[in-house]
């Protein structure tokens, strides 16, 4: 509160009508001990990678009276270099378009595709992000549930698109935040009837475990498919909020036209380039996340509790009548996890051995105590 | 264009209606010897700025796998308290939000208070970035035409007010691409009547003439009143992309509603701060420009053009005829300027003595020949 300065109370601006009721989106934002709340990597860059960035930073400073490359052509370059070694799809750099986080670039896709009187599908549970996209661009959101083990049912899913005839179907694969991998015939098969654009949000595609394929190899065949990713969950580089999308240059010239220019500095531009040559380093803990996340599940599952098949950095488990207090109880041991998915559930992202002994131990003595 | 992916065309595919005959703003980025074209500060931070604000970005970078602080509290405070350096009004860092560029906090503003079967007022000529605001939110945006030397017909806009009750009003002071400031007598004449948020976009505040106030000296009687600033001009950090405001805490309540979590970087965020840190230096040369922009608006004069009044870092002139074939003229001498304003008028940024030498060389040559 500003003292001295006469106050008005939201209710007498003209805030619109259907964000009177909301709340601004964001896990608590608690300084605990073990944070296993907004699936971050848990490993930090190196000495030697952050001196990189510096380096990087300090050579875009010097020019800091000037405005970025408004079409950040060399990073997108980086980015369609790493995409092609990470799927063995040959990309682009005509094929990349970034933004501050996916949660830009999807609404971006938003913006060009969305707006009143057209409509969205996504699949619950699913991102929050999602409604707020929707809600954002006056797009109308229709949802079908996941099945029993948070599938798709294809058949389900095909009848609401003919029905629907959404402008933009979201998909997530890995899905946040139930951990579930979608096969990609089953992505192939909505592409085949989808009117619109079909977006894969591939957050945490890196986690995917061995012989799950990544929606990139759909991309030369399908060029309505846009495949988003972000360099905050395996690239552990959060700070950055770099997201990027790999999809046809048409659907690129679309995003143009309701893009802010200049929208990401050569702050973040510089860093991400430092860190998407170093991608050897910055991924150099996926696989030992991975090996973590499936111990999770397995002890989760031997303490009898229901467990999601997970190809993230985050385990969906449960069901607890009340899990506010199970994740309370968490918090007074001091490890932070999250409340989300169904009501019966938490979520836990994947931190270190260390962390994760901490996690077990406290959700062990949680669990004899509620 | 992805070589063997198959293609599609934008018309294939559900772009909003409206944007279909849409083009990607921006000025042309071309890389000419002379770019006098965006309103850049022509001034480079000094090395050992660029050592400071590498050393900030190295020190963030030790945790870029951790999110940033989704409410940039830090920079919150270096912005108020700049902005109480800059303008003698004590602003707290609650009165203050930021995101990527002037361009998303106005945007933020508008998902917030606009929408559609809403309307928002501006005066023309404008920044041509408040249509997009305006399309991308489905806001109708009424206009009118300044006065004859870019002023607000004061009668004329408090009769709109009225009539059309916008729920954003849209001042510029200085305006771009005039670079005339209003009285805050005019502001405070809006305040009075306008029924939702009036923004006073200041991006070019600090280039103001002496005796020229701010509307930030408005904010502590006016909590409808939303100021709007930039890192981007007098700052020389325009590579940063840093935008920010100041207003009642009530009304950034409502732009955390729609922000994207997560919208600033860690990088952007602490390379800001040393920015600020160092106002002294980033603010250094502005009395140089202002002196220098004045020098400008006198030759121009000189030479019998038609000059608008600048409290900005840059001029607009005219009147030609046919101002592409000059703007033109002047590219071929390897000097950018801008096609801005009303359609006899270019914009030139103000830069270096020695630029602006070689643009008056570049004008004399390119007038003689026309």
């Amino acid at each position: 509160m500003q003292p001295s300065w006469k106050e008005v109370s939201l209710s007498d601006l003209p805030l619109r009508e259907d964000l009177k009721s909301q709340h601004a989106y964001g896990a608590p934002q608690l300084d605990m001990p073990v944070c296993l709340n907004v699936n971050e990597n848990p490993y930090p860059p190196s000495p030697s990678l952050v001196e990189h960035i510096a380096t990087a930073v300090a050579n875009a400073a010097r020019q800091a009276n000037r405005y970025p490359d408004r079409d950040f052509a060399e990073l997108r370059s980086h980015l369609a270099a790493y995409l092609t070694h990470d799927t063995g799809v040959m990309v682009d750099a005509s094929s990349i378009w970034a933004a501050n986080g996916s949660n830009e670039v999807i609404q971006q896709i938003f913006q060009a595709f969305g707006g009143p009187g057209r409509s969205a599908l996504a699949f619950t549970p699913a991102y929050p992000m999602y409604d707020e996209y929707c809600r954002t661009t006056f797009t109308h959101l229709h949802t079908l549930p996941r099945t029993g083990n948070f599938m798709l049912d294809l058949n389900q899913a095909i009848d609401s698109i003919r029905e629907h005839q959404p402008s933009v179907v979201l998909l997530t694969s890995p899905n946040n935040p139930t951990g579930t991998a979608l096969p990609v015939d089953d992505i192939r098969a909505i592409l085949d009837i989808a009117p619109g654009v079909v977006v894969v949000d591939e957050a945490y595609a890196e986690f995917r475990r061995h012989g799950v394929r990544s929606a990139v190899t759909l991309l030369p065949d399908h060029p309505r498919l846009v495949v988003t990713r972000t360099l905050s969950k395996a690239f552990k580089f959060a700070g950055g909020c770099v997201g990027y999308c790999a999809c046809a240059s048409a659907i690129i010239e679309a995003l143009k036209l309701v893009r802010l220019p200049y929208h990401l500095s050569v702050f973040t531009q510089a860093a991400a380039c430092a860190a998407l040559v170093a991608r050897d380093e910055m991924l150099s803990q996926v696989e030992a996340i991975k090996a973590e996340r499936d111990a999770t599940v397995i002890w989760l599952r031997s303490q009898g509790l229901a467990v999601a098949d997970s190809d993230a950095n985050f385990v969906m488990f449960g069901k607890f009548a009340d899990r506010h207090r199970v994740w309370s109880g968490l918090l007074r041991h001091g490890v932070l996890v999250r409340e989300a998915g169904p009501p019966e559930y938490l979520r836990v992202s994947i931190g270190t051995a260390a962390e994760m002994d901490e996690f077990r131990t406290a959700l062990l003595a949680v669990m004899a105590s509620v």
